[in-house]
C-alpha cells in the first residue's frame, strides 16, 4: 500500500473529529480551537532500542508509544487534547500490521478522550513511532511541573512499581506468554485522570516514572533544587515482582525502585496536603504510598532499612 | 555523550524562552500560552529515504527537516509559534554532528520567530528527524486550507520551480559542489511570511509544493472537489534548471512541474482577488505567476502548448 493509501486507511479508523478540531488530517496542518494553555510533549519509540518486534505485537507497539507520550501529559495534570502520530515503517512490516499499530495507538488515545488530529507516514529501515501529544489547561496553576518541591514536603508515588521491569525480564528470558507482568510491560496504562486529580489536589512537583523511580526522583530533585529521600522499604512492589526479583538475585524493593516504564506518578506535596491528595487519588481508583521526605541538598537518595542511603544522586553504590 | 547530556547541550544553543513559553524544555511537557487557534503539523525525515548523509551535511539535514515542517505552517498562513524536535541518532553519528544538526534546525526556526520548546533524543539504527510545528491564529478565516478552490478561481504559484529537483539530479550524478541548485535542494527556505501575506489576501485554497506542483495541485483539487488546470508553458522555471532538464532529456517546464521539494506555495483565488494577492506577495519580496484556472471536474491537468492535457489527475501520460 502506498503511504497515502495507508494514511487514508488510518483515517477510516478514526471517529468523527471532536468539535474542538476545525481541520483534522488531510490539510497541511491540523487546526484546533485552543484553550488558554497548551501542554505539549513528543515521545519517540525505536525498534530494538525501546521494544523488539519479537516480543511486542504491532498492537503492543502502538499502545506503548501512545502510553509513553500520554504519560507526560498525566505528569503535568493536563486535560485531554490531541495526538499526532508519525510512523516510519520498515519494508518488512505488512500494511495490516501498520494499521493494527495505528489502531491500537488511536484506541488508547480515544480511551483518554484524546483526538488523533494528524500525522505522517514514511518509509524507514527500522520501525520508529513518534507521538506528539497536546493537552490543555485553563490556568497555569492547574498544572504541575517538576520544580516546585521544597524541603519538608512529603514524597509519594501512585500504584505499585516493578511490574513492567519484571515483565521485561520474563520476556528477555524467553517467556513470551501473556502474563500480568508481560502485559504490564507491553501495554502500560498512562495515569491521566490520576494526574489531573493530584495536580488539582495541589502537588508541588510531579513526574511520571518512566526511567525508574530513583532516576526520575533525581530529575525532579534537580529541577526543584532539593534532595528527595525515598525509604526503600516503603516502595510499593507490584504483585508478582518479588519472585522475578529473587530469581534475578535482586532485592525486590531495589528492583521496583530502579525498573522503568511503570508510568506511575511520583509527586511531592506539602504535608498538610497529603490527605487531600491521597483521597483525590482514591477517587480515581488508585492508592498512593508515602515514600519519604524532601530536604535540602540535591538528587535522590534511596534510604536502606538501616536509615543510611544505599544509592545517592550520582548513582554510586554505598551498600 | 549520553542522551541527557546531548539534550542539555542542545538547550544551551537556545535563546531565552519566548514570553509565550511558560515551561520550556526540561519538564514532562512544554507549557505555552495559547492563542485562539492552534495550527499543528508533524513531519519526519528519514536517512536514505529523504536524504543521504553522503550528500547532506548534518546542518543541511537539520535545516531541511525544519524547513519541510515549517512549510506546512506557511501553507496555512499561520503565525509563528513553537517547534518540537525528535532526534533518533545512529551510533556512528558524532555528538558534534548531532549538535550541528540541532543547531541548524533551531537556527532556521528562530529566523522565522519560532521557539524550540521541547524535544526528544533517542538512539536508532538510522538517522530519523521528526519535527512538530505549532503556529497560531486569532481567527479561523485568517487561515487557508486546501478545500476552498471553486470553478472560476485563478491558480497561482509563488517564486520559481525545479531548483531543488535539479540540485538533487546534480547530487545524484556526483556533483556535490555547493552550487545554487544543490543549495536549493539542501537548504530550502520555507515561505512563512509569504504564506501569511497570501492567506491575508484571501486565497481560497493553498498548499506547499513539496511533492511537486502536479501532485500537490492534485491534492488541493481533491480536497476542494474541483479540477485544477495548469498551463505547462506558464510554469516559472528556476534559473539553471533548463540545462539540467535538457541534460536529462526532459522538457524543462515538465521537469519544474513534477520535481518536488521547492516549498513554494500553490494557491487558488477568486479572479477579483488576484491583483491583491500578487501585491501582497511582492510586499514580501516574491513574485507570483498565474498558472491557469479551476474548473468543475477533478484532479490536476497539466495543459500542453496545444491546449490539450498532457497528464491528468490519475497520472496517465497523454503526450
Amino acid at each position: 500500500m502506498a503511504e497515502l493509501a495507508l494514511i487514508a486507511a488510518i483515517r477510516e479508523l478514526l471517529p468523527p473529529a471532536a468539535p474542538r478540531t476545525v481541520r483534522g488530517p488531510g490539510d497541511d496542518a491540523a487546526v484546533v480551537r485552543a484553550r488558554p494553555f497548551a501542554v505539549t510533549s513528543v515521545d519517540t519509540l525505536v525498534e530494538n532500542v525501546h521494544f523488539r518486534r519479537a516480543t511486542h505485537s504491532a498492537a503492543d507497539i502502538g499502545h506503548k508509544a501512545m502510553a509513553a507520550a500520554l504519560s507526560d501529559l498525566a505528569a503535568m495534570g493536563a486535560e485531554p487534547g490531541e495526538v499526532y502520530m508519525s510512523l516510519a515503517l520498515p519494508g518488512d512490516m505488512a500494511d495490516a500490521e501498520a494499521l493494527t499499530l495505528a489502531g491500537a495507538a488511536a484506541g488508547l488515545a480515544r480511551a483518554h478522550d484524546m483526538t488523533l488530529a494528524g500525522g505522517d507516514v514514511v518509509a524507514a529501515a527500522t520501525l520508529v513511532v513518534g507521538v506528539t501529544v497536546v493537552g490543555w489547561a485553563e490556568s497555569e496553576d492547574q498544572l504541575a511541573g517538576r520544580d516546585g518541591a521544597r524541603p519538608g514536603h512529603v514524597v509519594g508515588v501512585t500504584g505499585a512499581l516493578g511490574a513492567s521491569g519484571a515483565g521485561l525480564a520474563l520476556l528477555e528470558r524467553g517467556d513470551h506468554s501473556d502474563g500480568v507482568l508481560q502485559r504490564a510491560h507491553r501495554r502500560p496504562e498512562p495515569r491521566l485522570r490520576l494526574g489531573r486529580a493530584l495536580a488539582g489536589a495541589g502537588v508541588s512537583a510531579m513526574i511520571d516514572v518512566s526511567d525508574g523511580l530513583a532516576t526520575d526522583a533525581g530529575h525532579l530533585a534537580r529541577s526543584s533544587g532539593v534532595r528527595v529521600n525515598v525509604q526503600l522499604d516503603a516502595v510499593p512492589v507490584a504483585e508478582g515482582v518479588v519472585g522475578v526479583a529473587h530469581g534475578a538475585g535482586v532485592d525486590p524493593s531495589r528492583f521496583a525502585a530502579t525498573a522503568g516504564e511503570d508510568y506511575e506518578l511520583l509527586f511531592c506535596i506539602d504535608p498538610q496536603g497529603w490527605q487531600g491528595a491521597a483521597e483525590a487519588a482514591v477517587g480515581t481508583g488508585t492508592v498512593v504510598t508515602r515514600l519519604g521526605v524532601v530536604d535540602a541538598g540535591d538528587g535522590c537518595a534511596l534510604i536502606g532499612p538501616s536509615g543510611l542511603p544505599v544509592t545517592d544522586a550520582r548513582g554510586y553504590e554505598h551498600g
